[in-house]
């Protein structure tokens, strides 16, 4: 089972980035290219039925499988990057942070209107990136098609925020 | 040529991250799946006569191709990251910018002593963060085996400073 040889392989990291949060630290799956590709084959067999056009990926850790997904289905990957990153014109979406707020943005020509997006990071917690990341593919006139994450850390309920954009939300690692 | 077709494809944005500068975005390319996969296969080609064991991505747009060529030769991906990024025991390495300073760190057990590492990054400018990242390398017993990159811009001469830690220096398209 795929979920369980990466639970073997995800390390707890204690008290990161603060105190009393335990981080699942992903680092250890890339040391594994075959792990790796079994991680991207399983999001290939997920999402061939969504009908998927474009792969859109989170920054930083979102680009790491999202390329390897992209490219598997031979499909366009985009970047949703913090704000100031990205060089031609974007739209931007901001949202809550425990402490204070976040912005990220897309470049304006991502996609054409109408396209379907699947929004790919490494990791679900709150939702709070991914929510904003959904409103920045709608407001380019994409439909978005599906989410899909290596690891949901599903007692923190991010899932239900996302079931608005769409019902198709794929994890590989549910941490209950 | 995969050159000119790449040449094609990269987009000159003036002006960014400040004015008298002209940035390569790469993100057209990311859109190309054929492309990026022509991408990964001439890496291989160039790195497997080097005898790699590892490739050290730099965040955010090193992970990109960093990750497919890990995979292509199916070794182990080491993410090189912004300070405070990387969760577990980490040494630091700190570089000028042309205002202020920036610091990257590596995971201290990202690899064993004596590996052969491949640096990867999309782009090479003026080499400051790229040496950082070679210095982190040494660091933790590493030898750099090469440097691979997307784009060398040549006029800035970042190459000349990497070649106290290899010669092989690896670029698909170079500006003059």
């Amino acid at each position: 089972m795929l979920e369980e040889k990466l639970k073997a392989v995800v390390r707890d990291i204690p008290d990161f980035p603060q105190p009393g949060v335990v981080f699942k630290d992903i680092t250890p799956i890339l040391k594994n290219a075959t792990l790796c590709s079994e991680i991207t084959d399983a999001f290939v067999e997920y999402v061939k039925s969504l009908d998927v056009q474009v792969i859109a990926g989170i920054e930083s850790r979102g680009f790491l499988f999202g390329m390897m997904l992209a490219n598997k289905l031979g499909i366009p990957f985009i970047p949703i990057r913090k704000q100031g990153k990205l060089p031609a014109h974007t739209i931007a979406e901001s949202y809550k942070l425990e402490y204070g707020q976040a912005t990220i943005e897309i470049h304006e020509d991502a996609f054409l209107p109408g396209t379907k997006v699947l929004i790919h990071d490494d990791l679900l917690a709150t939702g709070g990136t991914v929510v904003a990341a959904a409103k920045l593919i709608e407001k380019l006139g994409g439909e978005v098609a599906g989410f899909s994450f290596v690891i949901n850390l599903e007692f923190l309920k991010g899932e239900g925020r996302l079931h608005r954009f769409s019902n198709n939300v794929i994890s590989l690692v549910d941490y209950v």
